[in-house]
């Protein structure tokens, strides 16, 4: 067996679709953020603007952040030391999880040390608490809940995205009496695009199954307090598990569910990827602990963040690009071919200093190649021009479509 | 379906098997580990001593460390911002992937945001990359490394723990030409016992197989570098992919591979648990890389570390303690009932400030439920005779066995 020749030909497969990743070696300066440096493999150093982070408010670098997050390495170090059942458990885990409870107005939270991990834990756990537990899961839910609903075998049903008669179709064709799971996600990342919410907890309603809202890309951005999409929309207390992040606007790192007092027992009793792990560093749990407290109270930074992607979205349709545009914050631009895209980014990378990296298949359908651009309340005017006058120029150079796909 | 029933009804089931886990409470003063605040439920605090954590070295308090942190901090802010293909690679992350390989004597290192997922993700991808996999795991290999060798639905085969001709027997039934891995431990965090890494690598040799190994209870603990048991046996070489933590014994976050860079390259570009999920703190990483050179550098904890070890075995021998002893640096006291080891780990706790978490079912097999005791440099001979004194004490209060079971 020629291990070694099976990973020359793994790896070349991706260089022959052009979907191998190149990793872009950054240096955020804190206070500066989106301007940050890139550090080249020969180890110059140009400086670049972010267009592509997840760090969708700026918290990453917001003083009550840092200053938690220093706080508690002073007073308690490093790691936690442990799991959350062997002596990994600190106040500040305890205080995070009360906090993420009272924002989603749920019983209980639990965290994980991701939302990847959140949602393959939890997903793959449901049917060990409910046996014969079928999944209705959109066909565009992200990868970590693919995983999980995938991971131990369970019944599964594949809904296309965002189509309710065909979910309808899909629950009302099994046996009234099997205990179900709609998972589902409030903005989906790649189109920008929202989950018709009201309308899965009507199904979920009528035919009594439980309901699973994936909100990474919402909480900390929308809602009064930041609770995300469901609670803007009034729905939260409709919904039976929440997955949020702290990675993206939140600005730190980990991730967490949020339900009832007993849901959360259950799967933090059951799932190993919770139970197995050492809990996040107490540093982490307070920085974000920070974060989640200030966007509750502060709804500027949440206005400023809608502000500048309308902006954004406004100006480039000006220009005929074909982005898609569904309210949202997310500034998806189609390219339509993996080979263009990354030459674009490429290009604004060398010529232009403006990081957005190339969203290739199979993160997104072939042909809807494209560069996708996370707008903030930190992109100023002129990073903006910067961006804008850089995309005009190379659409024009490269002779590429406009209008006919905006939308 | 009364999915409220089933939670109450899953949750008594752990109620029933005496093996509902119920969190302590702990907060750490940086300086003072092993010693801590124990926040109760009603909100009062006693000061106790941790004997359970995996702070090993007690790096989690190192000033090396906590500096690094405070400086990543300071420099670039809290969270990454990215999964590692979307403006979440780093200098930091960069700088501790080529300590770690370094470590290691391999040419590559991947980071993960914890060693659990780095053996989920890692196991369950590299079927993916050798269609065909057969994968030959230890019976007492890790939950982690379970639920990755299941994910995926490959092929595996279960040997007896570190059974070297049950493993052989299995091999030779396979298909000589099919591709192979054995996957296992270096030291079991149960028992303390070693894997044996020669003979199995001699097989991974006559069989044409690849050699996985978790190192998570060892690196930083065994070799001249802190590189593992591997490395401190020579036989780093023949092992094709290292696992380890960041969370234990360097008393941060995280978890990685070292391996070839091909191998590192493919399981960076194939797995999901890898790709789809927001990377480590720059504060984190490198809070971790300045552990690591610490340890490379300096041999005194892990010296220390192992004679704190050999004291508290010898005394709980002395005493008749029916402990484990495989030469390890973890200390397992057999009680052998769910209940007795739950008692006895309460009076630790409420009568003497000794804080150890019972170990039960299915962590460990029935019967052999236990306490597990992890001595460091930083617990001193004061807090090693409260310790012994307390069990002394404990064991005649509950007329428990001595002598027959030490071994």
């Amino acid at each position: 067996m020629d291990y070694s020749a099976q990973l020359d030909a793994a790896i070349a497969r991706l260089h022959d679709e052009g979907r191998y990743r190149t990793f872009i070696d950054i240096e955020r300066k804190r206070g500066q953020f989106p301007h940050a440096t890139w550090r080249k493999e020969d180890g110059t150093e140009t400086p670049v603007t972010v267009w592509c982070g997840n760090d969708y408010l700026g918290m990453g670098q917001h003083p009550a952040v840092l200053t938690a997050m220093h706080e508690a390495v002073d007073a308690t170090g490093a790691g936690s030391g442990g799991t959350r059942n062997i002596s990994g458990t600190t106040v500040y885990h305890k205080r995070l999880e009360a906090e993420l409870a009272d924002l989603h107005e749920k019983e209980a939270a639990l965290l994980f040390t991701s939302a990847y991990i959140a949602n393959d834990a939890t997903l793959s756990t449901l049917p060990k608490l409910f046996p014969g537990l079928i999944i209705y899961s959109d066909a565009l839910n992200h990868a970590s809940m693919i995983e999980g609903v995938r991971r131990n075998g369970g019944a599964k049903r594949i809904f296309r995205h965002n189509d309710l008669d065909h979910l309808r179709a899909l629950m009302a064709a099994d046996d009234p009496a099997a205990p179900k799971l709609i998972a589902f996600e409030s903005v989906y990342s790649m189109d920008g695009d929202f989950g018709p919410i009201a309308q899965i907890c009507d199904l979920a309603d009528e035919f009594g199954a439980l309901t699973y809202i994936d909100e990474v890309h919402a909480v900390g951005m929308y809602g009064p307090k930041g609770a995300g999409v469901a609670a803007r929309d009034g729905l939260m207390g409709r919904i039976d598990i929440i997955n949020g992040t702290l990675a993206k606007a939140y600005g730190v790192m980990g991730g967490y569910i949020a339900a009832s007092a007993k849901m959360c027992d259950a799967i933090r009793s059951y799932a190993p990827g919770f139970i197995f792990t050492t809990s996040l560093p107490p540093a982490v749990a307070a920085g974000a602990a920070a974060s989640v407290a200030h966007l509750k109270a502060d709804d500027s930074l949440r206005v400023r963040h809608q502000t500048q992607a309308k902006i954004l979205k406004l100006r480039l349709k000006g220009l005929g690009m074909p982005i898609i545009d569904h309210g949202s914050h997310i500034v998806p631009l189609i390219v339509g071919d993996p080979v263009h895209t990354k030459k674009l980014s490429d290009m604004l990378l060398s010529e232009f200093g403006i990081y957005v990296q190339p969203i290739n298949f199979p993160t997104v359908p072939r042909g809807t190649e494209r560069l996708r651009f996370t707008p903030s309340p930190v992109h100023g005017p002129r990073e903006m021009d910067a961006l804008v006058g850089a995309l005009d120029s190379l659409w024009s150079h490269c002779a590429l479509n406009r209008a006919e796909l905006a939308g």
